[in-house]
């Protein structure tokens, strides 16, 4: 493993650009809804430190992915801390879309706040998200923060088309494969492409090889959502910090479940009988993996994740950031090793 | 009266505009989100027609600006369709938030698609219309595209701490009138600051005139507002649409009703006591009336007026279209005549 010292610059300098972003919104007399975002980061409030804050990969592709592109990994921070500004409104209102009280072990902020307030603050981390981009301009050039506008605002929408989808799909008895793909398309890999793709527009790098980068996130993003779906099912608690076969009893339409209910066997008999239980739900999986569903989604991650890493190769990625941008893919796709 | 087919151009090439951004939503698949947001535009769906799309004031704002600041209005068409996105994103989920089932005799959103699908829509509203702002940069320039994402994001932000403050003095006993100008600096007035401020950004107006032309907008906003609370407890139903003394019974925490609080008198103790019916309605606004709070939110409506109307003097706007601008002006304003 190569020095880490790189990452641990680039995160602390990513956390104190988040913090002087989320201060915008803490005009006098708007101190509240300054403390609602950042309760929400993991800085403050019952619960607050590391664990509360996520591992901030987002903005870490998007710095990494600038220096092994040849740029100054500095001046890529604004877009840095706008992917994670993005990705944590997502998580207000995702939340609340999903009913979700608990976030990182702690009451999320619709719990903790009420609705009202929730929608209105995510509203506030959304705009303060692009807000923030527009530094870039000071950093790169008018141009240069003008298109990664243009990248992380179709991001939003076809993160929101993605969530439209999530949420519909809940409704829907018909699901096959296919209609997989463009749900985690908006709602994970979106994301992943927007990071490695403003990366590489960062460092000004050529549309070919930004083209590369854009892939693989995208890939990235797949590899690691399909692979999610797997531990969901055949995970083990203690690698997941999840029970097991949670994603079964919680009704989640993942790959492997559409994969099963396609095959119209005993599966498909079972998931239109009603809700799964906890006790049921080892029985289940079993039963999904001998029709093939564990087989079939192992190699729909193994071939996403030889795509990524052929992406990031065409990409040539350069030096200590190439490096540490490969481990980081590696760890990211083989959490079951 | 000028001619209004100026106004009629206009209004027909924002929805023509408006239409092609929602559109951007609906790709295969997605029909059923485009559909929500041409619901709430008014376009599709039970009750849709003119009447449900609202006045499109804001772009007709923009539109006039640019063209009295000396401007090719037409160029300033993606920011039109902007402002009128945001306002009606603000909406989707000032409605959510405020518990309303009907705006415009219609069914809101989330009453007809639920929560967790209207707070999605609203998202895809807003990032619609900062993703078309961005086309500024084809008719006009890169830094007037950027300019203009500044502005218009700032803006964002304002509305979300106004909306904040609005939510949050629900929960409040001793606001004072110091406490209204942020809020409704926020939910109102920064809105229409914008939609002046981008018509003469996109006119390439010199600063100065940018900036009255901002201030202009910013008071009318204001003076609006103000207004808005006077008729809201002393209009008369047939003027306003909705019944009179709504805003008393309503709890609204309007100017008139601050500076009644303030006052410490007969109406302070009544509305310590609690909720006020539509009944008792009017015996408490007349109460409010003879403690001067009728006279006290008249007089700060002229004095807003008086400032609006000069500051649009001193932009000195042009032509037939500053002409409309001055109607816009006088007719939001003298709503009571």
């Amino acid at each position: 493993m190569p020095d880490a010292t790189l990452t641990q610059s680039m995160l602390i300098l990513v956390e104190d650009e988040l913090r002087r972003a989320v201060a915008l919104a803490g005009d006098p007399g708007l101190e509240p809804l300054r403390a609602m975002l950042a309760y929400h980061m993991g800085w403050e409030g019952e619960g607050a430190g590391p664990a509360a804050q996520g591992k901030r990969i987002r903005p870490l592709l998007v710095l990494l992915t600038c220096a092994a592109a040849g740029g100054v990994w500095e001046q890529a921070l604004p877009a840095a801390a706008a992917v994670e500004l993005v990705h944590n409104f997502s998580l207000i209102h995702d939340d609340i879309e999903d009913n979700s009280p608990l976030r990182r072990g702690r009451q999320t902020v619709w719990k903790r706040w009420g609705i009202p307030q929730a929608v209105n603050a995510g509203d506030a981390m959304f705009t303060l998200a692009h807000l923030w981009l527009l530094r870039l301009a000071q950093s790169t050039s008018a141009e240069t923060a003008l298109a990664a506008c243009q990248i992380l605002q179709s991001t939003c929408l076809h993160l929101t088309q993605g969530q439209y989808l999530d949420l519909a799909y809940e409704q829907r008895r018909d699901l096959q494969q296919a209609d997989y793909w463009p749900m985690v398309g908006g709602k994970t890999a979106a994301l992943l492409a927007a990071c490695t793709g403003l990366g590489a527009l960062a460092a000004g790098a050529p549309e070919a090889r930004c083209q590369a980068y854009r892939l693989f996130g995208e890939r990235l993003g797949l590899a690691f959502q399909v692979q999610d779906d797997l531990l969901g099912i055949w995970g083990s608690a203690e690698m997941t910090g999840k029970s097991a076969e949670s994603d079964l009893a919680a009704g989640k339409k993942s790959l492997p479940v559409l994969f099963g209910l396609e095959q119209k066997g005993r599966f498909f008999q079972r998931w239109q009988q009603g809700p799964i239980s906890l006790e049921q739900a080892p029985a289940v999986a079993n039963l999904l993996e001998q029709e093939g569903a564990h087989r079939f989604t192992q190699a729909a991650a193994d071939r996403l994740t030889a795509e990524a890493l052929q992406a990031l190769d065409e990409a040539q990625p350069r030096g200590e950031a190439g490096q540490l941008l490969r481990d980081l893919a590696n760890r990211l796709l083989q959490r079951q090793s």
